[in-house]
């Protein structure tokens, strides 16, 4: 029997007083910051790596996203970020993401979608065939 | 007649470089930082202080939010960016926002849930009567 | 009689919720953000512009600073960040900075010193003329 | 034979785009934020939690320091961020504090000076005993 959660990329992420706001609570804009992380680090864990992307005019921008904020995380929080690919194309990734707290509970909501753009001219492009094969 | 445009209230941003990215643009995260900003003058254009807000336990959080991003801004634009309010209830106002470049170009729209809550509890609560009746 | 004061290049800076960290106050990075607008806006009014200068494979990093923390600026504060030059050489800049308050109360201090480096080897270099020219 | 190395308290940190600026390197007050962490870390590694010490009206800001930028974290690094205590009052710490690259190179040095203030005031106060202790 498949454990759905364990297909599931996540990092952990540590709330910082850097991360929060005059609320007490993490800046919304925030979250944006933790859930670009996860999706990092879930590509670099399929091998490819941004800054290389860069240097052959390679770069992945955020095209559009919702999010929910259900709850917020607080300083000293140690949350888990998950990155997974909802819907896949040639030049696009949608991913669904979440922020969790230590006790299972769904603080954030998302769903991110992230193109493949020639860093000069900024338009779309296919992106590389072992990012799409891995994702597959 | 009515000008549609000049009930839109907006706010000039120049885009420094701590609002980019090794991409050469704003980082992603970064216009939710202008929008915020363009919320809050037009909260303040109407009487109403945010800090004043807290020391009455009175907090506004984003409750959800859908972004496009269109055309990125870049290091030193002078862009302008929207508030609208598109629907008002008790405890929440709704939020057309827009990032503009200096031809007219429009380059991220947003539309963005704020819901009033207690600052201690987090639960949303109806929203000062001044405010109400300004947006109305 | 020259009023030193007037000499000062100065920009108004609003303390947004963005700025602010769990302690209610601005958090400390986040003051640099504000030196770096004012030292840009001193810059622009000089006629350099950033972007431009990346363009021809000129940056301006800073080298080192020193900063000192007086009292802190709080959300919906409006403060003035001053910038000024106090030593000019060929390859950088050291510039004099504060934060101060509305009721001329100073929050932060700081000495700043700006290196202009060649883009991608981020090796020193000899700064614009008109730059040289219109602080000396 | 103590190996001078081991004493010192330090922290990876990856760096994401979110810290880089369009100069293609992390923006230069993003590192106090990397410190900041490590810090905090070095703070939680002896028992104490900040928002902890927020509920008891307790305070760590920064009072002042002094940074050197000696070369760049680019994209995708993971450096090293060092955080030891190099002077230790009843009301302050002061931290030597560095970010070193993957070969060992010094990227940025920095000395900061943290003191303990009580929350609502901003007046210094006795630190933790239990802290001074732990870093005597």
């Amino acid at each position: 029997m498949t454990n759905q959660e364990s297909q599931c990329f996540s990092i952990p992420v540590r709330v910082y007083i850097e991360d929060t706001d005059a609320g007490g609570i993490v800046f919304y804009a925030n979250y944006l910051k933790f859930m670009e992380r996860a999706r990092t680090e879930y590509i670099r864990s399929l091998g490819i790596e941004l800054r290389a992307g860069m240097k052959q005019n390679i770069s992945y921008v955020v095209h559009s996203l919702e999010i929910k904020y259900q709850k917020p995380a607080k300083l000293d929080d140690l949350v888990t970020v998950t990155a997974n690919i909802s819907k896949l194309g040639k030049t696009y990734m949608v991913f669904e993401q979440r922020v969790i707290d230590e006790n299972g509970g769904v603080l954030v909501v998302a769903e991110v979608k992230v193109v493949c753009v020639a860093l000069e001219s900024g338009k779309p492009r296919v992106m590389d065939s072992r990012l799409i094969n891995a994702l597959s």
